[in-house]
């Protein structure tokens, strides 16, 4: 079993990220029992930044000096070539050819080189690249490094709300839900974590459930118009974090998904991206599958597709 | 003269509003050398909460346990209604009968009685009121406690970013730049801080140019969208600190103001209302006119109209 991520290592985080990621804050929310923690503030919008900032400040200078290599077509891509230009460095960002425009035009904005591939080569490709430049890759969630630093969001919830009762943090790759977990059980072993999936990309949910680590297809977890959760497993090193450190796993539907990001927006003035918004829909619409209590929920990240935010706001 | 507001009071009322009002982050902006201070994050979703909580906690206990008065149609109605609710006492407050719907609820939600006035009373009503039941009121902008509260915004900028040059406001009754103005002068003097207005509600500007407090009549003002900055002149305290302590005021067009909001929404991955876009609307579109280097935009507010939103969104 490998080892899981430390408090120390998170602790240390939080200076790593310090005046380059934002140190949100913990919000009252119009709904009784429920404070928001809003990562949509983050440069780049999603709490990605505190992993890609923590994994880059951990490499030697010398090997930082070359560049570094990551793949993604969300915002992980966009987190790596902010972190990037901020030390000043090379990024190189190996992208899927179907990825829309919007997130390349916004990657490549921010000074990364973007590398279009056909789908079935967006892992062999940085490998091969990797292998021939040595430069290091910056991987989205199965990275103890990457975990630590998420695990950052953790260590506020717990100073600003140390009698919290339940955390409920998006599920997708799960580098988020492990680092908030490994502080959240290091600093108050009484609350609990609960990860949230879309009911269409309910891979964690059933892993969970099963006891056993499950692949979907992506065919099946590209159904959800939460974009950003249609990872089709955990990472490797999350599933040990989620199998003994998360408390349950629940999905919620693509309805439940909408109406919680129009809410999010018009309750509590707060642009959420669907991704961003299963926590809320968790606790507005499933509040009798949660343990009671005061409850925080992550808002992960704000980058929502404009199609998407006008026939949301359309239908308020 | 009045005197004017002290760093000592804006101090104390830092340590007045702590764990009720929020302590907002500096966030940095896609716009260079612009940051935005996002007070649409506060219950209530605008700074108004800062000056209610202010003024209520330096009530004797006596005076407060009877309950407070307000006047207002928008975000101070909603501010003293939640920190009545926060404070334990009973909130009465006089509505002119043609604010908007949405606005009446939302403070009766917090708990407040509604009480609802001819336009021509909203002044006389409140003041009858307070004369024949003992209860204090809390002013939206001309009085020293509720500038004191506004102004730890001033010093949550100079502790994030004590080398900032310019501070863009935006302006109604002058209560939230009065605040600023006396932070920023006493903490870091070199800094700027500039008012910004509609032009179709510019009654501070042409006061400001003209070296003597102007009013416009309601009609006027009623033209402009930011239905926050609708308030037909400055306080008479807020004028003091306008004179003496803001290094100029400029105005912004409906079409300026509309763009702002758009981008802030997409770009920002922030939610704000017309009045609180003003600011960044004077970066984005009048920067020729702004001396240049590190800005600060205050967002003030989030309280949009679901009908402007739309019609905003549906633009994008």
């Amino acid at each position: 079993m490998p080892e899981l991520v430390t408090l120390e290592s998170i602790q240390q985080a939080a200076t790593e990220i310090q005046g380059i990621a934002v140190r949100t804050p913990l919000l009252p929310s119009p709904w009784p029992d429920l404070w928001l923690k809003p990562e949509t503030l983050q440069p780049v919008g999603a709490f990605k930044i505190r992993g890609a900032v923590t994994a880059m400040s951990r490499l030697t200078p010398e090997v930082r000096a070359q560049g570094i290599l990551a793949h993604s077509s969300g915002n992980h891509a966009q987190a790596v070539a902010y972190a990037a230009k901020v030390f000043g460095i090379d990024a190189h960002i190996v992208v899927p050819d179907n990825a829309p425009v919007r997130k390349i035009e916004a990657t490549r904005a921010l000074g990364a080189t973007v590398e279009l591939v056909p789908l079935t080569e967006r892992f062999s490709r940085p490998a091969e690249l990797a292998a021939s430049t040595g430069k290091a890759m910056i991987a989205p969630f199965d990275d103890a490094n990457v975990i630590a630093g998420q695990g950052t969001i953790g260590l506020e919830i717990a100073e600003d709300l140390p009698d919290v009762d339940v955390v409920l943090v998006p599920v997708s790759g799960g580098g988020l839900i492990s680092g908030i977990a490994a502080a959240i059980t290091a600093l108050l072993p009484n609350a609990k974590v609960i990860g949230v999936e879309p009911e269409l990309a309910g891979d964690a949910a059933a892993s969970f459930r099963s006891g056993s680590r499950q692949e979907w297809s992506p065919h099946d977890t590209a159904r959800t118009i939460a974009d950003g959760l249609r990872t089709f497993a955990v990472g490797h090193l999350p599933w040990e974090h989620i199998r003994t450190q998360v408390h349950d796993i629940i999905t919620v539907t693509e309805d439940e998904i909408a109406e919680a990001t129009q809410r999010l927006l018009l309750d509590a003035r707060m642009l959420a991206e669907p991704s961003g918004a299963v926590a809320t829909a968790a606790f507005l619409f499933h509040r009798s599958e949660l343990p009671p209590g005061k409850t925080v929920a992550i808002v992960s990240g704000g980058n929502i597709d404009p199609a998407v935010l006008k026939s949301l706001v359309a239908q308020i």
